[in-house]
């Protein structure tokens, strides 16, 4: 299909465990702002996009709320057809803020109930009131200091039930959760996890979490599937000395194999191909269809499984988003 | 002190949470059988060592146990001068069964408390009764299906601190836990660990893991202080094709700065002097004393900051003790 088109493209689906499809090709809302964000929706929405990833911690749901709102008012998409996700952020971990944490989530986005909703990540930090701060980030006094709350994931995790069984949420998801710690949560889970979502990219192959996850059923959301190029801003150090992704030798004579494959569609192809979940995030419209049609196969393009080997191969345990890099004490990754 | 002398070295030792001293040095049973195994245990405490670690896994408690009611007998050491330490298996986790493996090697031991008892792995596999097979191995059948039992990690942990108020374990520990399942049992935790064990050589340094336990008021135990020498016997890609580490050209520079200083001596001493406990096998009296020695500091070497600095940069996040790579389900590392 030409990336000029207008045509909404089709997106393909993941089989959850009861049977729900999980659309494989989401749009990312991670540092999109203001009328941007809202924009991006809607557009995305028109393209062809399903699900829409997005999170408290983003700080954009009620922007990206009017996008979809406006969407859904002018017979873009039905609600029924789209995947509105959220996430629920470390100070809300407790019992008493999960229902509130979910509740102004839904309130921001416009909806009365999120198709998946993750937890954010296994890290549990002291309360913050809306009041003080929205949203809360990860310092208790909103500059430098990290304060932890023993809060046992399996409390958190409760409290999500019974918001699935209240209908405020479809789906249960965990994010940058080790395969240790989800193995343990499965064994007292009433309502098993649907969704993985993990950071995935050619430097960060993760091979094991995601055979792991997709043996016990699980759908695995790959993101950051670019690499290091979203964590370029922060001037992080791992970030800037990685080679880009989209220029990489090995992904280039990918591209170039495929007559108009860019790199970016490669990359998240590779990772379609492995079933995986994708949720890039574009900044114009031209990037929403290129990365749609790239992921979803609507490009017209496979890897070989030579070509799937030598992206893999490029695998170095790379993890850019670790908190312990960056926040006292939030070591889940070691 | 010369190392053919016949006088007990001396251990230092690594102070818990409540005041007690872990000694720093132990030594390892893994691999020895039969009389070895009692002469060895026997012989470490007339040398000078001061911690014995065991496990229901090693499959040689009973003989373990034989060297140390002999050196009792003859007044080599006192009960209270000597760790006993020993692990939970993974088909033991159940609460129903917790006590039962306790007790078991309790009596194998020939003591009616262990000073430290770990969770050997933080797996729960099905139940093989004694009488069936003893140890029980991975392996449900004895040959090659792994069978796990969903057995949240709490409840295993529960019926531990039940065996402390009883009196049959002084300190908990765990053992092969990565810090988000640690950070998440420290959450719930009446009775803390008090020790993490886990691999540690220049190969997989384990920085952070280290920091976090530590951070959290654990001591912390390296294993396989050696690398891939204890694992070659096995025959894993790994640990044939990584270079040994008494060779390593690294290792050896270090050593040949010090005179009288073996490279075991360095390996030991580079993790001593990180603040880890050390627990190596030893195959002759002569290498009880030589390890103690080096761990200890006795043999009278200290490697200085950048020595400690080279030794770690060989790092490359190499583990040769991973489930995941034998046993099927078992991913605890990714």
């Amino acid at each position: 299909m030409p990336q000029g088109s207008t045509t909404p493209l089709t997106t393909p689906t993941l089989v959850l465990g009861n049977g729900d499809r999980l659309p494989q090709v989401g749009m990312g809302t991670w540092k999109h702002t203001g009328e941007k964000a809202s924009e991006a929706v809607y557009n995305g929405l028109k393209v062809g996009y399903h699900l829409i990833d997005g999170a408290c911690d983003y700080g954009n749901e009620r922007e990206c709320g009017e996008g979809l709102r406006r969407a859904l008012a002018d017979g873009v998409v039905r609600r029924e057809d789209v995947w509105v996700v959220s996430k629920l952020w470390n100070t809300f971990h407790a019992r008493a803020h999960v229902r509130e944490a979910v509740e102004r989530s839904l309130k921001d986005w416009g909806v009365d109930y999120f198709d998946l909703y993750y937890v954010h990540f296994p890290i549990s930090l002291a309360y913050v009131s809306h009041e003080e701060r929205y949203p809360p980030g990860w310092y208790i006094d909103g500059k430098s200091e990290v304060k932890h709350e023993a809060i046992p994931f399996r409390e958190t995790w409760e409290a999500l039930e019974e918001l699935v069984d209240a209908g405020l949420i479809r789906h249960l998801g965990v994010s940058n959760m080790c395969s240790a710690l989800l193995m343990d949560l499965l064994k007292y889970a009433r309502i098993k996890p649907s969704v993985l979502q993990i950071e995935i990219h050619p430097y960060n192959v993760q091979r094991r979490a995601v055979e792991y996850a997709q043996a016990q059923g699980l759908a695995v959301t790959a993101y950051s599937s670019f690499g290091p190029l979203g964590f370029r801003v922060f001037g992080g150090a791992k970030a800037l000395h990685a080679q880009p992704l989209f220029t990489h030798p090995a992904v280039r004579a990918v591209a170039a194999a495929h007559a108009g494959a860019s790199t970016p569609q490669v990359l998240l192809r590779w990772a379609a191909q492995r079933g995986l979940a994708v949720i890039p995030k574009s900044d114009t419209d031209a990037m929403l269809r290129e990365n749609l049609a790239g992921a979803s196969g609507a490009a017209g393009f496979e890897l070989s499984g030579a070509e799937m080997d030598a992206i893999s191969g490029l695998d170095l345990g790379l993890r850019f988003n670790d908190p312990a890099d960056d926040f006292a004490g939030c070591y889940i990754f070691s």
